[in-house]
């Protein structure tokens, strides 16, 4: 089985800028990230934008739907920014894509960082796309959650079950 | 859904001694690693021995399988040395426990020393372990494989499909 | 020998939000990064401030200058950010304490983020404060210079001897 | 002023080999170490061993004497093993020496595993070889002593003053 990453951007490559003082994005360390576990899955690694989350545009969507639409695996992982990573699994849902498993994750904490979550996360989010029926799923907080069923809570940066 | 831990200790949980300079076994550190990557999942950790897996008995082996037969969860993880990791794997699958999803994981590279490849595994174990029918798996390197359908590659470290 | 870090932030200090994705102060690590050194100095950590160099008011100057007039050590370290430290240097200089040896250090990368060089510069200041003649110093990039002898190089990222 | 870091190995420089699960030798990490801690001093790096300082002969702390001794620098680090740095340290005194500073330092926890003291010990026994005066002394825990003046306590692993 054949996978594919798409990179957007988000916490999860965020870096500090030691000239500036500031968090910028870079190149993603997504291949560094499945380096460190070791992951022996027949993976493509595809940056498509490198954007926080909160300034993706409705186009910046389309480009990720399309993207989803024409690759040819599959099981795509997204990693996304969280604060709008419900909008954009939305966008997704609506663009009909019937026959692949899609799971969009991220992080809380830089993998630069040294404590992020992001290799937990990305862990994760690799398993539930081999295995989940296809649709378009978040996986967070060692959780999956269909599109339409979970939100993040802005207070605990935690993403909830809105219903059961 | 409520998931349980059995840790077991393997490299995952080794740590350097500064004293005496040798690697040596403390209490786990699965704990802090689910708190590293954020989980929210109901998880109950259950250590119930800390030994290399080169070291690990018939007796220890059924210990485990007692307590994956024991416990209430039906979704459980197997923290494990990678060495003889697919041993316990068939003992947890000789003792047929019919309703219940058993992932064994594990690490190369011991948490404590930063650079491991254990908060991918486990992130990994823990998505398997939630929405694999019943069985037996080991899920090491971003794949699964059941019980009877892998080998660690001793010389390289990777796990390897024996079938397909 | 008695020491005293004067803690006024600065990169060193930095950390980041995680909910609101923003780097911020909280508080100081200098004391975890003494333990991580195993430092068995006699050394009393005195945070008095927790400020960004480029936000440091003359006021904020003047309260550093007074402290280390008043403190009892001998030797000084003062944590600050590096954009202004050649400033704060200049303002102890003139204040005119004769008696002591006072080491300002800083970070280029946040403690908390891992990579930082800030554990390589708090153990040179330390070392430095300890057997250099009274005066006021900057212990960076594993030299020292006296206050008046160089300047940040903003391009890149390194202190520079203005004069031999 | 030019420095030369003489590197014998010791915890400082050990690292995890994931196939053997034990530790070993591989390269020294003090050139990733200085980048690090974005050290700008004119620095040559020279490994000239890489042991376990109890596994160090007395041919091997001639050969160190010697590379002192024939080497242009005036300003010597040596990162050692610490069970025996004070051995080595009587060693080096004992070559009578004049017109150099040359101190030797270490780690309890090897650098490569994320934790450890290394950097802080790094950046300390370069900042005492720049300024102490000619002599053979021993950085440790943030401190500095005289070849003849400290021990190592094996029990609570801290460099101790022997005399005041």
């Amino acid at each position: 089985m054949r996978l594919r990453i798409l990179v957007t951007g988000g916490t999860f490559d965020k870096e500090y800028d030691e000239l500036a003082g500031t968090l910028s994005f870079l190149n993603t360390h997504v291949r560094e990230m499945l380096e460190r576990g070791r992951c022996r899955l027949d993976v493509e690694v595809d940056t498509i934008m490198m954007v926080d989350s909160l300034d993706m545009s409705d186009a910046d969507r389309a480009t990720i739907a399309a993207r989803c639409r024409s690759c040819e695996e599959r099981a795509i992982v997204v990693t996304h920014g969280t604060d709008t990573m419900v909008a954009t699994a939305k966008t997704l849902a609506a663009a009909g894509i019937a026959d692949k498993t899609i799971v969009l994750t991220g992080a809380m904490i830089p993998y630069a960082f040294g404590s992020s979550d992001g290799l937990f996360n990305l862990g994760s989010a690799l398993s539930f796309a081999q295995v989940l029926p296809p649709g378009v799923y978040i996986a967070m907080n060692g959780m999956h959650f269909r599109w339409d069923e979970c939100r993040k809570n802005r207070r605990t940066g935690i993403f909830e079950r809105t219903r059961n």
